[in-house]
């Protein structure tokens, strides 16, 4: 992995200690002029302070920075979380001259802590110290909790310009995430010039089809969160297929890394449904399949158990004709006409599903509507990572 | 356990070799009058041969017979399937002396294998000179699979008239039955006389807030049955509240064994929720929490992880304010206002999670809707059975 730094950004993260292992945990990026920025947001009721106060800011479409950190998600924690959180960015405000409104706060770890604000006060004026062009590994580092390795990705906006994606992700991983209402924890920084609202469009679209179709366990976070900032730094404007098609490979990038990254995770399955009459239920049933326990315990089995794909998508509340259905696990042909194909095939689909990664295709009719959703196993190491998570 | 007869009925049980371990695997029930009889199906639109013949044949309200084996679900079998079905139904049929159309199948097992019809119909002759009224153990033994124990219950329907439910199920236990559309079985049997309406209207209640109210795996399958025949020998007529208090006491104790005997489980949880608006909000928010992964694994770890019943409620669609929630495990407060009680109510919270079954309620507000639902936990027991399953 080899990445470039956007311009008008810097990056640094320090260890302020509220990770019990003693590892960086509270991540800063400063635009140096006032960035564009659009924002989406865990769906979820219950939200933590900085998700709320995230929400507020991202209103103006403009920001200078976003802190972030691991180890505390100061969810559920009421009057003293939303203090905390406020302090932690009135101190990044005045470190880096902002107004405290320009400063996006993200808090990902345990819930129901409040944010201990007073130890990243204590490093801010260090943290502030130590930002560079180049601190995003640094950065991609501090805001990671279970996550076995930093996620980035980055790709070209045509020539000059340049959009670079920072996620942290392995449990409580099934984003629903909306313009405003995302422990997903997704940054996106781009030195293209953008506007607000093309940014918030073309963000909404791109998290549609990414993380909004990946899961490892279908539970949705209460501090979910991407930001996208523009510094407009290179002074190029992006098209909109640019910004769109930048946006979407990055974002699907980083949901795919997550994914492998599952908690327990061993494997990655791109469940493919097809044939459906609308895209909508195209993706209702492949949401399904996806977070079947059956289908991944399967899949963690590697078993082409295709009988489990099928009963999950005949349970997703969407019409289709069972006797129709086709199945292929890596382009190989199980279920033809809802029958099975034979052993042989189940044989050959069992080698696939050896595999890191693979795609299973549900052909469920002839009408257009498909949609793609990516999913991880579920295995003894989800267990391990989740019964003992909090101790 | 100790189980009486149900005047009218006669029960017996084969082994014909479906399963591989030579267990009994066939079992018949036989009322020795036309019984009057309602059925619930499997909602899922993936449905085995057995499910659509009985769908069909509990329309005319009256049938001789149950035959059910476990080993083969007969699913996704096509013409087939259908077929083996059929022959399987006419030669119980012929050996009893009833009509093809008042013998209804149901079976359980590995889907997408065709029932080997000519190994029951071959053992027919010996399963009915089995019958037996006290046959009913035999019945509930035939037709487990993953089941670690038969599941019996029986109540008085008044004085002089009694209701026996046998039924199977700790896999893929996520029923969602309706009328007429359950590999959940389940066959009530009762000497009460009952009209069809009275009993399909009340086996239908009972089914909303008992075996639609549980989930071992989120997963509903493809065969999923419950039957109720009425032979009316006792020649007593049940009144409405009796039958529907003993079918929901008699579904109700069924459902809480599938769940305690749910694969890998180690204990049973109920999730009572409570303050909402309406009951099907409530039902909705106990769903999703009774469903969610990570609320799962916690109760597997014995951890009071208030965070993941909160965040699951949270996405479940339903609007609660989160500031106004209670939690409480074993009655022990451990969430007041949305906000933790402390670290020593947790300590004891835990305690109470060390414990075969208990109740976690959720308060969400101050509205008349609440809902109960049955849930177990997500341990390395379900990974081991479920990724194995078929080899």
């Amino acid at each position: 992995m080899s990445f470039e730094p956007v311009a008008g950004f810097r990056f640094g993260a320090v260890s302020a200690g509220i990770r019990k292992d003693g590892r960086i945990d509270v991540a800063l990026a400063v635009a140096d002029q006032p960035a564009v920025v659009a924002g989406m947001f865990t769906r979820n009721l219950v939200r933590a302070a900085p998700v709320d106060i995230a929400m507020q800011r991202v209103r103006s479409g403009r920001a200078r920075a976003v802190v972030a950190n691991s180890g505390c998600a100061n969810a559920c924690t009421g009057e003293a979380g939303w203090k905390a959180t406020l302090d932690t960015t009135r101190a990044v405000a005045e470190s880096i001259g902002a107004s405290e409104d320009e400063v996006l706060p993200a808090s990902t770890g345990v819930i129901g802590a409040v944010l201990p604000a007073h130890r990243i006060i204590e490093r801010v004026p260090e943290l502030s110290a130590r930002l560079s062009p180049k601190g995003y590994l640094d950065f991609a580092q501090a805001i990671c909790t279970t996550d076995r390795w930093p996620k980035l990705a980055q790709r070209k906006l045509g020539a000059g310009a340049t959009l670079l994606g920072i996620g942290k992700g392995a449990g409580m991983i099934h984003p629903d995430v909306g313009p405003p209402h995302a422990t997903m924890l997704v940054f996106l920084f781009t030195d293209a010039v953008l506007d607000a609202g093309e940014a918030s469009e073309a963000l909404a679209a791109s998290c549609d089809v990414t993380f909004n179709a990946c899961s490892v366990d279908g539970d949705t976070s209460t501090n979910d969160t991407v930001l996208l900032l523009s510094s407009g730094a290179s002074q190029r404007r992006a098209s909109r297929d640019e910004l769109s098609a930048g946006l979407t490979e990055v974002c699907g990038e980083l949901a795919r890394s997550m994914v492998a990254d599952g908690e327990g995770s061993t494997h990655v399955a791109e469940i493919r449904v097809r044939g459906l009459a609308t895209r909508d239920g195209a993706r209702a049933v492949a949401r399904t399949v996806a977070t079947s326990m059956l289908v991944k315990t399967a899949l963690f089995g590697k078993d082409a158990n295709w009988g489990r794909l099928l009963a999950a998508a005949g349970r997703a509340g969407v019409p289709f004709d069972p006797r129709e259905t086709q199945i292929l696990v890596g382009g190989i042909p199980i279920v033809r006409n809802g029958a099975p194909v034979g052993a042989e095939a189940e044989l050959k689909a069992n080698e696939v599903l050896a595999r890191d990664t693979y795609v299973i295709e549900l052909v469920l009719g002839s009408g257009p509507g498909d949609f793609a959703y990516l999913t991880s196993d579920l295995g003894h190491g989800y267990v391990d990572v989740n019964a003992g998570y909090r101790s």
